[in-house]
């Protein structure tokens, strides 16, 4: 019987001012879902491998499930599915860990039965999977996960989406300390209001960084990933935030911020050297102040959810 | 002598949802000056032309005055220096009249003088002159008078100004009723907070049309003028706001907002056949609420301010 394993991408939503509207897909990290022909007419979930907690293998309750389920219905296709989901992120990490096996899950299906479905389709059924655990409905992570490079998230209702492109340039350091969030109980703590000044800020920057990833112009990114209105609050659940950003400053970065709705934090540059640096001091920060991390130097994944070939996800 | 006429287009401040960070150029109405060279080391204002009210011509309490002088002061030249202002827009009507001024003194004063400033140092110089009327420090419409197309201001200590292109398929329909509003009054009524939720759909659309002139795509553009933030507040200085709207929408307009602090108003559409129809509609709402109001169905300025040809203003 036919099999086939797609990967979907990690994912940085918000990029730093763009909170709820724009999303990053990362290089280098993010789940694998294998999908199978198998007997009957139901979708099955074999296994979910590397996990960091228990992940549900009801495929009603398992965000990959429930997004290749929906799949199938776009397709119009009543056969059965088994799926193998390999994570390769915690959960609640800030990183998209439940797009990233929502759009592989979706994606699998699709890949299986001849690649039928346009990308707005899967998109679609993605965002069913999402929706079940995120606690509301949201396509910064799953947007950029489906597309690669930077997203736009123009509307919820209707879902529209844009992709902005990438910027060649851009070197980002993820650091992603021992400390989990989960988007619900982030969300809690947003603020209500926001000050006039504040959202002319935010406003800018997050303008700044849509025509950078448009325009492939790291100048237009550098310097603009501040955000004055959610990581004030957000970062207050992240120990050592705030001597990990300045250190990563200190160490040249040309913004540091939180990934989503944290603990990871990313910061940006566009040296080797440079980023090598400021890995170094932001892993130190984090440490000193009792908190263990991984680390890693990536760039933006260029093509998004795609399927493994030779066992490498780009 | 040498002498050369300079003119600037009028401006979008905003381009709705996009406070104080985005602004647009618009063909067919803006400022002219004529710059020449002149015995002693001063500079005068020899005459305001078509000014719907007293302008000062004392070259430090106006905005081409003042704008011109510092261009000299950028350039190095002391030498003397006359201009002749012909207004093309009423004050106070939203269309960026100071700004208009204010570029073409710089400018004309520029290409006198071997056109040797860049854009950015004609800027410097341009919101010197905007800063003293305008009661604050903006560049919504200096830039894209300026740089022709729509701007984007990504700060303004230090000014930095991004051009971010134009889109060939825009058509605009500006409507300008006879009621003043000055920008300092129009900023005393602004909310002094914004709420969350209110926040990221202006954030989404700002982002939006961004994108839309960064692609050259009308599609991103249509139906993203929604502000939910300013337009509430600053459209209640304009009677007839509400109706003319609605007008606008039911005669096929993709968004219809306020142009900088109005009260000209703008609609948008990619048909010349519905501009003619939505044209006609708002005026007749405005006419009916007993406004009266001008009107001109135009594109974007795609090279912002430049030397008069042939008395042609683009």
């Amino acid at each position: 019987m036919k099999s086939v394993k797609v990967f979907a991408p990690a994912t940085i939503g918000n990029i730093g001012p763009g909170f709820d509207v724009l999303g990053l897909a990362i290089k280098g990290i993010g789940d694998i879902v294998e999908a199978r022909e198998f007997h009957g007419n139901d979708l099955i979930i074999e296994a979910v491998l590397e996990a960091d907690h228990d992940i549900s293998t009801n495929p009603d309750k398992n965000t990959a499930g429930i997004a290749a389920q929906e799949a199938l219905k776009l397709l119009g296709i009543k056969t059965g599915v088994a799926l193998t989901i390999t994570k390769g992120m915690p959960s609640g990490s800030g990183l998209g860990s439940s797009a990233a096996s929502a759009v592989a899950g979706a994606n699998a299906v699709n890949c299986l039965f001849g690649n039928s479905l346009s990308k707005e389709k899967v998109l679609e059924a993605a965002m069913a999977g999402e929706y079940s655990v995120s606690g509301g409905y949201f396509a910064d992570n799953v947007a950029p996960a489906i597309y690669g490079g930077a997203t736009l998230t123009r509307s919820l209702h209707p879902l529209e989406v844009t992709p902005l492109g990438n910027i060649s340039d851009l070197i980002i350091i993820l650091v992603m300390p021992k400390v989990k969030i989960l988007t619900k109980d982030s969300r809690k703590i947003l603020p209500e209001n926001v000050t006039l000044s504040d959202f002319v800020v935010n406003l800018a920057n997050t303008a700044s960084i849509t025509a950078a990833f448009c325009k492939n112009d790291y100048n237009l990114l550098k310097d603009n990933l501040f955000d004055y209105i959610i990581e004030p609050t957000r970062s207050t659940l992240i120990p050592g935030f705030p001597e990990a950003k300045e250190a990563a400053l200190d160490a040249g970065a040309h913004g540091m911020t939180i990934s989503g709705s944290g603990p990871t934090v990313f910061a940006i540059t566009n040296s080797q050297k440079a980023s090598v640096k400021i890995e170094s001091a932001m892993v130190t920060a984090f440490n000193k102040k009792g908190v263990e991390c991984k680390s890693l130097i990536t760039t933006s994944s260029v093509d998004g959810s795609g399927i493994v070939k030779s066992g490498i996800i780009t």
